[in-house]
């Protein structure tokens, strides 16, 4: 069993591709086994996407932006927990509509993904975080 | 390894926390390993979310309310499934949108939890429900 | 610990159910564990879905396409990544949207799942595609 934190700093709402940093991780690694990520906040995600185009990942932040629009769009008037700012509340609505963990089996070392899938971390907020992601192999 | 089934008594829709009841059941744990839970309902969701400002889970209802609204409503029209109710098939597409199972890395006995990371079961429908989370860690 | 890949033929959108494929990979087991699906793209997703009114997928899928319709929509005309045509990227971000995997404890031999569940391949894309998920028991 292996336990880490995995560190990423965000600067502003996208997807970060952290597949390396999991590879990097699991490098000594030979058996079978299964991944597991968790990330420890709810502001952000974590998600499994196509790594070939990067205009995928532009559309996606652009369908999740239109979904859920800034809570001083006119659609959002309903909102309450607005005090930390506009993105706030829309990033924690994001947070639960994709995942916080993700589990990947493991063979011989090398993870289950598909040819086109990379691992994203996925940032709703504007201002610059530093991300935690739990990682588990057992 | 351990199991057991949480079983939670909810009574109409949003979001019922279940931290502790997750907690006090792994209070003998001293060891690393990973929490997974799984609930055996295909209308209600497990979700972790902000556990400070009550008002994130009012916004959140609200906006899965209108994402996804009662059959009845005129944008719903095209609805088949509506025999149970005008909650009933909102309640499965909630449930499809929402995340059946979490799995959380166990640190030292301890939840891999941020700070401001609580569990919650969703509740999609409007009647009283006792709702069934099986619960896994190794 | 198992492992295996499940190889599923699909032949346009819609739920397909492996509930079946799956039980009968951990037929020889007997004992206490954990579940892992893992589906191989990012244009199909794995949910968990109500089984018995047919009525519950068509309406699935019906809510899906007008959450996120094809490419070529009025609505959708911010998309770039449209050259493999307009069920591309809608694929894509229902893949982000619902379950890349799934995991279900396991007690004694049985999976927990509700007496209403059935485990499906949720396929977005509209050519015949053979989907592979990657299968993990321990």
């Amino acid at each position: 069993m292996l336990q880490t934190e995995l560190i990423i700093s965000t600067h502003g709402p996208g997807l970060y591709e952290i597949t390396s940093d999991v590879r990097n991780w699991l490098n000594s690694v030979e058996c079978d086994g299964l991944l597991t990520l968790f990330v420890r906040h709810t502001s952000c995600s974590l998600v499994i996407q196509e790594n070939a185009d990067p205009e995928v990942r532009t559309d996606m932040r652009a369908f999740f932006d239109r979904l859920v629009p800034p809570s001083d769009h006119p659609s959002m008037a309903y909102l309450r927990h607005t005090y930390e700012g506009p993105d706030d509340m829309p990033a924690h609505i994001k947070a639960a509509l994709l995942p916080v963990s993700l589990t990947i089996p493991v063979t011989s070392g090398q993870l289950a993904l598909g040819m086109w899938q990379g691992i994203y971390l996925f940032e709703h907020r504007t201002a610059a975080h530093t991300r935690r992601v739990a990682a588990h192999f057992a």
